[in-house]
């Protein structure tokens, strides 16, 4: 099992793709386990247009269609997957009654060049990634791996109660894919969502049954829109967006301050204008804010609304905010995290079990567990220690490659237990 | 007939008064004139209510009647003249039929504490003023004694055509007064304008039939009010009024390019909060827009507005733009300056008549001039060189009182010039 | 002795003093404490000029010492006292060898109406302030009483060891009064340190034997200087200090966002300009910052000093920091912590004895604690509940004056304790 | 004569270049001239590097090159012209002994996609540009023509006064090229200076031999430089570029209110920031001065610079200002303006010669003008109708190719007058 486990992420590792772009990836995934599963869903099918303001443009899904094509992907599932939507869900199902229990894994890779030294193990190994600029450095190669070895065993073997769905997700860098498969519905019938991350700084061997601290956050997308002239001969005609927009920023970054709660704005970026001479009549900010806590988001976000609006009424502008990310605040559930306890003793290789480590970013995972649990259900979001060498998003970042069958069985042994300890 | 003008300036000068708080002066040209004339008109009759920013305090009006009391003025005049409202208007009716002809005279005099040094003649001459900074330092006490003497000369020969009408208006500082005279309608049926400024740089001989570039200007009170909070346990509860105000102050001074037009904008005073660990709830914005042309001012009018609803809405702020002060930038009629420029040959003294001479300041005669021309009258303001040996505003300034009579000889000229020669 | 207590308590209720104004409040520990204590030390010899920023006009002062002289506290005192120096500083030797130990009691009272209501007890019972808009809304009036009958009683029973030093300091509200006896030196010499304050929240009969979550803080007036001009006919000339704050209020509130760390900073007022027709040479802005650790304090205090000369330099102004007041984020030390939970245990009343109760707000003895613990020296400060019926600050703020025995008998006990279980 | 200069004007039209990338057209004008002229220099002989940023990137200028090519320019001037150093210089000497007498041709095209409609004459006549997106929209391909076959003309009769040299400058849209040419030197033993341009809304048949109210200007790249981090993790660590360049911004367009002069100042664009979780650690401003005085300029300069330090420095930012366009605000010289007056005498066609006609639009001929004139020499700009049938700059301009001819007769007849007259 291990090998098949290795040789999974080192593939997905050497063939990393952006977020939307998963083509090749999620028909791996499909490749694998169709002929096995119970059912397979897949782009349009578990995944609706949000926004267009996280997705790809048409060239470069064009260039992710070609390349998939290239590496020998099946052109019926190059066209399922082709357009954005690259998500899959996998169902599996026990032979025993019980509920649908959810698993997310998500696809996707970050704009980040690979290391390439000899103390870098996938290039001493030779499967470092072969798209310059592209890299799996969040360990969710590891997290597919996870996903497709999990489905194959349950698929062999149906003793477990209910229905298993593996849901692969794409985007979740920049928290934007759980949005897509939120609005088409794949949990809504989930009772347990369980949500996995490698890493994060715990030792191989070490394992949380949830977190807390997770911040709930919005990426927003801000367009203000005015109106050009030329900046000598007609200055009092124009509308101008940049003043617009460096007045947003400078409100906004005033904001923050909230007595209890631990919050964040950035206005990470701001493009408008295209000459010296031109009054610029657009604008675009790139927003994010975080809470940690759902009540200090919307007064952030109501503030923040106020201020784009009058800073855009100001200089006679009109705006636009495009929410192109979102991710919850949500707590854990006890009966998951119990269960999830109770499971790790029967894992080999499991050093030590928390039963909460702090996790002080951001997941879009929490919007399905915050769904499920909205409609009465249960979740939790674990981590499996994997000893990497650097952090999440840097060259060097790297797994592990013992902690992949240490989850598999961690997972497998919480959802083949009866059900009564699940819960 | 010259030491009765130069008396009564000087008179005047020792005794200046502020804006609205003009109650001594005012008595004094009712004292002189009511016994001569038709009618006299003041107070409550010729001014109304426009707005409270520019208007003094209950205690300083209540200051201002007591020194007028202690000084001799009349009970009932200080009773009628004493809310603030120390307009006068006098009518002397010539002989010979005619329309009504009016002339401005401004009675206030400035925050200013005049030069007590042997060099200035006032003091040298012992008729400095007696109001510890306080100080006709613009001229308008010789502009007083200058519409006095001539309705005393118009009153005592009655030669002349139609109605004129001596309007000695407050608060000519700060261009507030013209309004509350305006809104009383002192000039709904004037058929003919003449304002009269002594001074501006012209040296004493020469004079100017009108004037050119004056700006149009308005004076804003912006009140924004948001909400206060302990700024370390609760900020999120305050509404900042001061980071509206800041906010408003940048966005202000970016409007004023308008290609083809001289334009200003200050953001003269903003004054908002009382302790460093409170959220400010109130913040106070003095502006001042100008624009050599009505259509400019207009235009930075909306934008400012603009502005200032957009920083409000930003942070939460209410707010409120209350009017202090208005001038217009009007032109000057052919005909009046026509009429002008052949009277002043009649005068003695007349060195340099100009046709036009420039004003870049502002003065709020322009809004009767306006009001006369819209209802289809004539208008023009005409200067006369006062050879003063410092500038306007300064604590050193002085009229060489030989300007004095060469003003009232001019305009007596004016008025008693057959009318086709007028128009 | 607790009508003794009560006695000095209301009458110092009855005559509240504004911070460095307690002329009469400082007169009265004088005559009491003088005839018993070792040394008593007051005005300059206990105080230095630390900022101009936070002292009273001398107008104030005078009127200050007026009112002390009238109400019949001796001439000498008063000269002493009177010109913003009221600190006081008893010394008490005990008979048996031993450190000094500082406790510090705060005098001053707010800005604020009392309530005249029958509900609120110093109305009823006829002690409320006679001074309209001066109020002991924080229970410092209780403080004086408990060091003053802590001093009568050390001083009747010399049995303790070392010497107790009670530091009566001026002007613990706005953090401004410990500056001005720390750079006097009161505590250099200081082995143990104990701040004291009543109330916070706690109900009566229970104590806290330190605090944790003190913000450090500092108050700062800024003030930043340009070149006026005329804001129509020169502009360019004019160096806009209103600009220039708003500049610098908008980029201060954009530094808070500190990982790990509580912080705040509010620009809490800004005063700038005189007329809108005139370019502002002058603004001033009032600023607080805190922190909940020293280190984020100094991070914020170096990027606010780098905005706040920034933006004076982006707009030519000159620009000055003012420190006007000033607070630390101490840690309480185990030794003394727990020679107070010690003491607790043998005084009658006391329900519930804490180890430590949260203070999210900001006291200045902890500028003596850090300087006392900066030498080698231990240090705590202690919460007595009060059972107030409304919250500090208040109109209609009181205190239970049971409390008031329960903490000269806990301070008592702990400082007769034997050497060992002091410590 | 007319139609070699129709035919030279059309081809230059078909294929319009981009400022710095003029290589096709630079080698037609040497092609043309090389054999007749004493002297051609071209390249990095008469132009230096000044500043990067205005331009062409390295593709940009490999796409040029490989289009030139492939429309047979030669490989050597290729070579020589394609490294964005495309300015030529052109040499003839007459038979009268005199000085150096310099004219001004511009050789680029607009960023602009020309009209593809009947009504537009060089889309009927098939000489419309080939080159998407770009087009000769202000006439520079007809002054082109007439500086070649002005050098044709003296070339072939070489009965002239001293030297004349023909300077054909690459990028005077955006006020570029001639910093290029100046910084090289070659203008620096000029005595005549003449400046050309066709069009400015005059009429075919009206010349004028000089302009007024041209505006000085720089055009600025401002790239401020700061520290990225991980916006929620640890926002303290950035140094927030987009934050300082929004309050650049704002402060420099706070900045343009100068009596007396026409001022204009404008920040075209603002580009920072990749991501909104990211605290953006570059933003890139393009920045635009403008004044009708140099001494105004340089107010506005030294202001700019001082908001741009100042925004900067309150951020921790490190900046660089790069100049990136540069035109002045001369006065033509009145011997100069006689001297073409008198040649327009001559010229066949000419109906009105108008001896100065306005010009606010700047144009970097006039930094050539400035440097003759500082060494001791004179210097006018000419202005030629064109009877064009839409403003410049727009997608339907064109000229009446009639101007062509009366334009290089105009500027033949000044040169070939006598010296006294000339002057």
């Amino acid at each position: 099992m291990t090998s098949r486990l290795v040789d999974l992420r080192r593939r997905l590792h050497a063939r990393p793709e952006l977020g939307f772009t998963e083509i090749e990836t999620a028909a791996t995934v499909v490749g694998i386990l169709a002929p096995v599963a119970d059912a397979v869903a897949l782009g349009r099918d578990v995944s609706r247009p949000v926004t267009a303001a996280g997705m790809p443009t048409p060239g470069e899904l064009a260039l992710a269609r070609r390349r998939a094509l290239d590496h020998g992907t099946p052109d019926d599932l190059v066209d399922l997957l082709g357009d954005g939507h690259t998500g899959v869900v996998v169902t599996i199902k026990g032979t025993r009654p019980g509920p649908v229990t959810a698993l997310r894994f998500d696809l996707d890779a970050l704009p980040l060049s690979e290391a390439s030294t000899e103390s870098h193990l996938p290039f001493r190994e030779g499967f470092a990634s072969v798209h310059d600029g592209v890299m799996h450095a969040c360990g969710h190669d590891g997290h597919i791996a996870i996903g497709v070895e999990l489905g194959l065993r349950l698929a062999a073997d149906r003793d477990f109660a209910g229905e298993v769905r593996l849901v692969f997700q794409p985007a979740e860098e920049g928290v934007r894919g759980a949005l897509t498969m939120l609005a088409a519905g794949v949990t809504n019938d989930v009772r347990r969502m369980i949500g996995l991350h490698l890493g994060l700084g715990l030792p191989l061997g070490t394992v949380a049954a949830s977190v807390h601290g997770i911040m709930a956050t919005e990426k927003w997308t801000v367009v203000m829109t005015g109106q050009s002239a030329h900046a000598s001969l007609a200055p009092q005609e124009g509308r101008h967006a940049v003043l617009g927009a460096a007045t947003a920023t400078l409100g906004l970054h005033t904001l923050p301050q909230i007595a209890g709660a631990v919050t964040r704005l950035n206005v990470g970026a701001l493009h408008g204008g295209t000459a010296a001479n031109i009054v610029p009549d657009r604008a675009e900010l790139l927003v994010e804010l975080r809470a940690d806590s759902t009540v200090a988001l919307e007064h952030l976000r109501e503030r923040a609304r106020a201020v784009i609006a009058g800073a855009s009424d100001s200089h006679g502008l009109d705006w636009l905010v495009e929410l192109s990310g979102r991710a919850a605040a949500v707590s854990c559930d006890d009966a998951e995290v119990d269960a999830m306890l109770a499971a790790a003793e029967r894992v080999p290789g499991v050093i030590q079990a928390m039963r909460a480590a702090p996790m002080s970013a951001s997941d879009d995972v929490t919007l399905l567990m915050e769904n499920v649990q909205g409609n009465g259900g249960t979740a939790t979001l674990v981590l499996v220690g994997a000893g990497s060498p650097a952090p999440h998003h840097h060259p060097l970042f790297d797994l592990d490659e013992r902690c992949l069958p240490l989850a598999v069985n961690w997972l497998e042994a919480a959802l083949r237990a009866p059900l009564a300890d699940q819960r």
